[in-house]
């Protein structure tokens, strides 16, 4: 129970913001947006999906968003992997970590990948198994930890078992997503103690949504509890698909914002990265939803 | 070192909201607007300011705002009055509460009063003093609590200072004022600290902005101190003064929701809030700042 000395921030915003980006952008733009991110001082990038282009057409281009990277020392750029595929595409285009997507509500992961959360993890496990053996780091994500947008209230145990299953299958790190942002910050603290008793807090991260505002005090809460992982979008990226208008991942700008008022370090240059998000926000003709962001461009 | 029960909201839209629009709104909006305030359960509304029409031309109908108010039993409707002669106009007006506004830096004061601190205390005293033989309570506002736009960091010690003034001169309540939005949760938890042990918490309310998107995560640290009374904005209406089309007020909604999922009784309904707030953006034609008003309303 107390603040960690540094913050390791897992940017998400060149996957998980523009894949909900109406139309896709560019590859070119894309590649910018990371080499800016990376510059900025972000060590772990979230770079692509290797999914069908069918199902998420904002990702088509992984392959070359893969092959073009002006890779920095000291970078990760990884990619999300659903299944074996999708996996054996991005050890071809030189991924330095791959991640697999669960989900700790039932009728989201019907909805959201077809099938049950059992299955899912059935389907996730020879992924994981050939990404360790090709010596790639697998990280996993549980989504609507702190609540579904079918179901409601999720029990933390839901959460806590998934989390200890992927765990167990070889994630080294379990990135608690929540998806649809409806946190605050003692179930945030309370989902976290409860995970934190069957997966090490130090191999866990914190993924949370602003689409209800809270974001910043449900990591502050989780920051209190000794998290040290955080995800999160330049600029806002993505928006809400539960919520039309409505924002969706947690601003980058802002967290760091929070840091280094905590006096937590993360190594990440705020000027640098708040630059980075309003000028993906102007190229790609979006609002910019980090109020940092906003704030530091307007003096 | 508790969270409270419950907390009072006091609502400032009407007034520091709407008192940084670029054109004043008409009065029956105004009256609109602090009647479906009432109507969701709140109960103490900033409702004017009795300063001169010339320095702040928004408040120049206060009134006619004050004449025209559908009075809701139990709800407080409160005016600034930074001098005597404004003091006098709101008691005619038949004013519930009248507030002053001091500053904690003083190049601050300068700037926004054109006096010392001191001086402005000084101001304060017959005001203070009259509203109390007329038996009107007076809250007293401090801003920069957590920072200024021209000094940068302020000392607690400062805030204090000020604050046990106000206190010993008679103002029953103490507004602490994070004016432009810079403060991060450890700060303002220092500072809370810092001026409780000059005035009684209880006596204490926390004025955040949300320029840099930290006001819910700061308003949740002072909480944790057991913070009972919190100005918020609906829509966060108001915007920043000092930076162009940043955020100003904490949104009321997104306070609620958080309080909510707290636990902490705050007599207000959410829905009908969040429906004032949309229907308040969309009359005047400004940007719902209230992620839960947009959230909600995209349902």
């Amino acid at each position: 129970m107390a603040f960690p000395q540094s913050v390791r921030l897992v940017e998400v915003g060149p996957r998980d913001g523009l894949q909900n980006e109406p139309t896709p952008i560019d590859t070119a733009t894309k590649l910018e947006l990371i080499d800016r991110l990376g510059s900025a001082g972000i060590t772990h990038i979230e770079a692509a999906s290797f999914v069908s282009p069918k199902w998420v057409p904002q990702m088509a281009d992984h392959r070359e968003v893969m092959a073009g990277l002006k890779r920095r020392p000291g970078v990760t750029y990884a990619a999300l992997t659903p299944n074996l595929r999708g996996l054996e595409a991005a050890l071809e285009s030189g991924v330095d970590e791959v991640a697999v997507f669960g989900a700790a509500s039932e009728t989201f992961s019907q909805k959201n990948i077809n099938c049950s959360i059992a299955e899912s993890l059935e389907r996730f496990a020879p992924v994981i198994e050939t990404a360790q053996a090709a010596k790639v780091p697998v990280r996993g994500y549980v989504s609507c930890t702190l609540g579904c947008p079918y179901e409601g209230e999720i029990a933390p145990e839901k959460v806590a078992d998934v989390s200890r299953t992927l765990f167990e299958m070889g994630c080294y790190e379990i990135s608690l997503g929540d998806t649809v942002g409806v946190g605050t910050p003692l179930k945030a603290k309370r989902m976290l103690e409860c995970v934190a008793g069957q997966v090490p807090l130090e191999k866990l991260a914190a993924h949370f949504h602003d689409t209800y505002g809270q974001a910043l005090a449900n990591l502050y809460a989780v920051l209190e509890e000794g998290i040290a992982v955080i995800d999160s979008s330049v600029a806002g990226l993505g928006g809400c698909p539960y919520a039309k208008g409505a924002a969706g991942n947690v601003a980058s700008e802002d967290v760091i914002y929070l840091l280094n008022g905590l006096g937590i370090a993360s190594g990440i240059d705020l000027d640098k990265l708040a630059e980075t998000g309003r000028w993906i926000t102007e190229t790609i003709g979006r609002p910019n939803r980090s109020k940092v962001g906003v704030a530091l461009g307007a003096r």
